[in-house]
């Protein structure tokens, strides 16, 4: 059997690692894609690095990336990371980085075109997608037209593009069961939006309390290592 | 008259310099965005500030964007730069550099969101258009439809984004004579593949063959400056 290559956006976080392995279990050789992006924290990429070594994916390359040139967002400003869960889905929170999926799927599809992958896979959910609007199914749909016309392997028909994203319609607890079937160590992963230097999940944020009632939910036991204070 | 801020473009070519005219003209108050992408010189950056300046744009913003990470291109890998003008527009050239105006315009999208603009200009045409997929008018309205449902400001009603492409349909003739009607100080630019160290074009590239053409079409003297030998 050959494999078809895929490119998977890996930032180190639960959803895509899950996204990785899904991208495994459906025959796909992954060739992982990860951003330098002027994170607060270098954690995260530490994080996509151990995932890729233990999923074994083909090859993972970190791209640099100047989000900061632009500034907007507490998660590369020096605004303060709010802590406590982020309820309404009509307020944008100020974590969401401008035009963020959309610039790393960009580069996903730069990377595809030079490996001779059609296929780009990325962990978003529209369930609990705290109001990020470049994790909605439509704007999905939406690139995946775009990238069809904007590429030379598109032009001369070597490149269909698809845009997997698989856990759209899942919900955390159903991420976290899914890592758990897939082998995912997810202990290697990280989600916290305000870790301590040495990756501690700071156990409040959005991203953390998301994670902590997905792990219930899903009637897993809590692997993640919070830092001492806040657990 | 309150002016709307548009977010340019600028590569220091002859196009991209027209465009950013264009758009002051049309009472846009323009950011011009340049990138440094790996490109074989930074001869084109100095062009697009020489522009910039000369313009007299509210701000000129330059960011890092790693295109050689994944490689594939004689604009930005140690592929020869062919001699001769590229005739077959099914054929698309070495010089392609995948995925090159996704990504610039998705970071024109950043930009935008940030400082609280919905109108984004580049250069694009596709006349002269060497056979570039993500140069034609199908592709730009493409990203268009994916960008208003990408961004937060998009999502708030804030922001209803336009991707003006204004010399689509010109040829090379008619966008020289467009500006020197505005007064674009065409020395400035420089739309070379392979120039000297100096900024001197090679008149023997596409590029170059393309706008020497361009110049003699329009009956406007060519006040490029070529590299001794190539002159």
């Amino acid at each position: 059997m050959s494999v078809a290559p895929a490119v998977v956006l890996l930032s180190g976080g639960v959803d895509s690692a899950t996204t990785a392995a899904i991208a495994q279990r459906d025959g796909f050789d992954v060739h992982a894609l990860s951003f330098r992006y002027g994170q607060r924290h270098a954690v995260e990429l530490d994080a996509a690095a151990a995932v890729a070594r233990q999923l074994g994916v083909r090859e993972h390359r970190v791209v640099d990336v100047d989000l900061r040139a632009f500034g907007g967002s507490a998660l590369t400003d020096d605004i303060a990371v709010p802590k406590g869960r982020h309820i309404d889905a009509d307020d944008i929170p100020v974590t969401y980085v401008p035009a963020r999926n959309t610039i790393f799927l960009s580069f996903a599809l730069a990377y595809a075109e030079v490996i001779g992958s059609s296929d780009v896979f990325l962990g978003v959910n529209a369930v609990d997608y705290s109001g990020y609007p470049d994790c909605r199914p439509e704007f999905v749909a939406a690139f995946e037209v775009m990238a069809r016309l904007a590429t030379k392997a598109g032009v001369e028909g070597r490149q269909h593009l698809r845009v997997h994203a698989p856990l759209i319609t899942f919900g955390k607890a159903d991420i976290i069961r899914t890592a758990v079937d897939l082998g995912v160590d997810l202990a290697a992963t990280i989600s916290c939006y305000d870790p301590s230097d040495d990756g501690g999940a700071c156990g409040a944020c959005d991203a953390c309390q998301l994670r902590r009632e997905g792990f219930v939910a899903a009637g897993v036991a809590d692997v993640t290592r919070y830092a001492s204070l806040a657990s």
